[in-house]
């Protein structure tokens, strides 16, 4: 079968493997229809995740029609539909008992990492009963491939660990795909405030037409003071880091009202200034999360319900032959606009 | 009467001062008949807390008599004996109705730091009705005294904040007052494991008496690596702070288990680093908190029912008359193994 | 002044009364602008609020301005434009500091009930710093007036008490004002399904467009089946009681999904059915609430960010001179379709 | 080998059995060494509970040594030593994934129900790596039989469910072998009170020595009022039902005070009054559950550490050949004062 593959940094090809075969009998073959390129395959073409060796084949969001099962799967039968999610879980251990399938002691975040994954005709699903959803009826393709990642990202990193609220004070800072997911998710809990920050204003502009009551460009360096203004000097409720460096951190730590939380989404690769001398009587929260996708069969039912529109993050469109071009349009977003590209397999 | 009052940095006196008088309707004046001294007092005697001027009498802790009420006064009447809290509450104010009323808009901490405080014969308290606690009968005044900063901020900042739950494991790093007082509430919560880190054996040894399941003199640098084996490996769901340094907030950093939380009691001068390369993923959460003192009616309530027992905390005993020779025991906490020293007024 | 006044059951009568004046120093005497009839003001009319003797002016809803104020009011000043609670909040006794006004030593209920009420050119509100709420700039005077009662009770008694959540099937039983006021403000929430019952087909029209997803008329006794139908077989994730009948709170029990909620709005006059044989493994739970108004400042947000339009609740307008006919058009709502209707002073 | 089996409404036997085989690849074969007897199995007996069927081995409750273990189970193999949960679980269905198992599609509580359970020498256990637990090294095996349902029930239905808090008044109403349980679960949190009310003064006798703070007889019908004057009139905070029968649970009803939660444990078998007319504005809730055993790892946690005794449930110790003598034992417990028997295979 066709394949993307890690060849080591910088380094990719499109090249010919053989198809996947049940390993444990747990395992399922899933044959993918569509799948997508996150910004986490760019940090390890850069080599920035030494998890992920050369020879692998990359992604970790997809869905498809189940081809084979393992004899200790009962979830599910070859011809099904299923959605893959991006993080494994067995079930069974410490963690996914807690529902903290992240941390799944023989499952998390695999996929594309330290076994092969999704961007190929096939894949192998580890643990499928309880990492493949079933897909509702009529749903979209396109729209579902956004719940394997990028929606329960958005939504159990920043919006719920945020603790977003009806009336509430919102600042997202990154106006990239996972900015954004977060705030299609946030708008679930109808906060009044939604103001979102970037440099770029193409994607602010995007941010409005998805429901931010506010933008702001931080290029001038006075982002923090904006939102003070915007919030009546009190800061935001909840302040969702969607960027992974240091500054959009700490303007975080700027903008959060007393009592507020600020919810870490982004990859961070150093260390950040965490400023407890202003912050120690603030009665503030910060939280980290790796995805757990516990909110996966939610997000199914707001899709089917039609509470949210996930489609609206896709802006392009390819075959699984031109993967290399859909990975030129999504390395390049600043100038082709690029948010979620689709492939189809 | 007679006064502790704050003269500028490394000065104090015990001075005559005029007794306070009702300054608008909702005060009243209280009597005091014990009050201690915090370990915020050597800080304002440090010159280390700007908001607190020359010529301030220090103190925010006591228990004591209603001497006067104003008119707007309902719920105390001269003679009733109440307990003070070191926060001051209007009740009425955007954060009051939060039940946050450490950042009431005209109270929080003001006592002893922008207004008069305990250490004297009379003080006067602003939002009487929501800042002051009648008393239970038969109570001991001493044990009264600890619930006035020290139980509340142990339990609040560390205890709740930091999610201690039965079955749990917990540490605490920093032996002093406060990590004790910390230590001493915990068990409300009825952990598994209570692990106490200080640099003092003596220190350790007493939080030995008072429940810690374990204990390490931090002293080698190994503490981490000590908690790890404790814990098989998987770290602490909670790591309380109550020391307000970086190298322990980073140790803290380095030992919570992956789902856990950092409950940072300590009060900080400088900025701590923030390991997010290491954090990101790890679902963690990391609080700070004044103390909102709004455990206080369930302090009482575990104090009548013997519960708790804050007088374990009490180590040394004086009139006000000696309250210079308190604050040389209190400083001199290593040679005297002062924790809380009662003074009578 | 004029006021509506109850004289008995059954009588009422549109008089001259004085108007009112400060009594204790935290009243405040508020002009009327605006209010409304509540279905309790009808019970009150039947003789079934035991509480509220003949000679009581009724109304415990409005908006209004400040006329004067007692001494020990702090936040308002003649002049100022308020939002009238339905609750009366002291802020400082025992169940207010716990938030839950509704059981306010010195408040609560009160307002047309135990001490004059709103329908009338004046009113004096007690503890008025905790009672009223200042009106955001450029707000509708009408659509505030729903946040004097219905909203808040929808919400905090149907919607939080039922823990409705993204994703979530919720049915609401009753499609009078108050299951509207729940209906409108579950929205916030974002479940997937909201199913409303009643008996009366223009109510189940209306709701449709206030964003039901599905309607049952329940007159052929057969609503928990269709529930059933329309959830798969499993039963809803939130029972919303808004009627205050047996048969209504019975249907809740039927159609509540294992691990689900039942929330209680309804004014229960004789006892219920509570199916235990049924229910005891289910593992559901059950609430009652008289409402707090804690949400308050939470719906004047999100009043001010248009994130809810309480005015879909108003179809009728009158003149305090006609309330009497007001109140003939509320009385008579099967016919006159009634839902809210405004009264200006 | 030797087993118990239901005969039919009052008839059981002691007789041979096949040993039981490995039937689906998820399967573990234990060979029993302690287990119990639950007042669950004398309504069985009764032919109270139509799901089970005559030729049933009754028991949910052990403790045992891994025989065999199917292809897909993981987690243990053959001489492990394991906990057997009252619950079976398979970890991936809908309501599993909600950590609600007592309502597993293929699991729940089946054990000596629709399938053979642990009062043999040998049992069956579905799902095995989500429904059996390792045993702590150095674990009383008497301490850990009390861990298979009646700890963990007594905690979720009763003291989770409750919300029993730190300076909280809890009553519990009946002291059986489960209101024990929750009486010794309870003190996880450390209530200021826990009131224990029986028609017994025997079992009202080891309440005491169990914790319990005051204990009331309610033969005389007063033990409403009793309450009322504990808890200066306010009524608990949580009332846990522990006996199954409308007057028990129409008691709590009469204790709880404003904002209380009340918390079925018992088992009921016909509907029960719900004074709504008293309890629609009292702000409280009311409860149900079946055990979801998702304690049992805190249990264990807390076992270990000695945090709990389980063993203060146990009064008698039969071998498995006098299995008949202990449901004698067992049955007739006001004569024999028997809590938990134990037997030993």
């Amino acid at each position: 079968m066709k394949a993307l593959v890690y060849l080591g940094p910088t380094r990719k090809g499109f090249e010919d493997r053989p198809k996947p075969e049940i390993a444990t009998s747990t395992d399922a073959i899933v044959r993918i229809t569509k799948t997508t390129i996150c910004g986490t395959d760019l940090h390890i073409l850069k080599g920035d995740v030494p998890t992920c060796q050369p020879g692998r084949i990359l992604g970790h969001e997809g869905v498809g029609v189940i081809d084979s099962v393992g004899p200790a799967v009962t979830t599910f039968q070859p011809g099904d539909r299923v959605l893959i999610s991006c993080i494994s879980a067995c079930g069974k251990c410490f963690y996914c008992r807690k529902l903290m399938y992240s941390h799944c002691t023989t499952g998390g975040w695999i996929l594309g990492n330290t076994i092969d994954g999704t961007q190929a005709e096939f894949v192998r699903i580890p643990h499928a009963d309880t990492s493949l959803y079933p897909i509702p009826e009529g749903a979209s393709e396109e729209a579902l491939v956004m719940l394997s990642d990028i929606l329960p990202t958005g939504f159990e990193c920043g919006v719920l660990n945020g603790k977003v609220q009806p009336g509430g004070a919102v600042a997202i800072v990154g106006a990239g795909p996972i900015g954004l997911a977060a705030l299609l998710t946030a708008q679930f809990f109808s906060p009044a405030e939604i103001i979102m920050i970037d440099l770029d204003d193409n994607r602010l502009e995007t941010a409005k037409r998805f429901g931010a009551t506010g933008t702001i460009n931080s290029v001038d360096g006075n982002a923090a003071e904006t939102v003070m203004k915007m919030t009546a000097g009190r800061g935001v409720d909840t302040a969702i880091e969607a960027v992974g460096i240091p500054a959009t951190f700490e303007l975080c730590e700027k903008i959060i009202a007393p009592g507020g939380t600020i919810a870490n989404i982004g990859v961070h690769g150093t260390k950040v200034d965490l400023h407890l001398e202003n912050l120690w009587d603030r009665n503030i929260t910060i939280t980290t999360r790796l995805v757990d996708t516990v909110s996966t069969p939610m997000l199914l039912n707001s899709l089917r319900s039609r509470k949210i529109d996930p489609t609206l993050l896709i802006t392009h469109r390819f075959t699984l032959d031109c993967i290399l071009d859909a990975y030129e349009a999504f390395a390049h977003a600043g100038d082709t606009k690029a948010l979620k590209v689709i492939i189809t397999a």
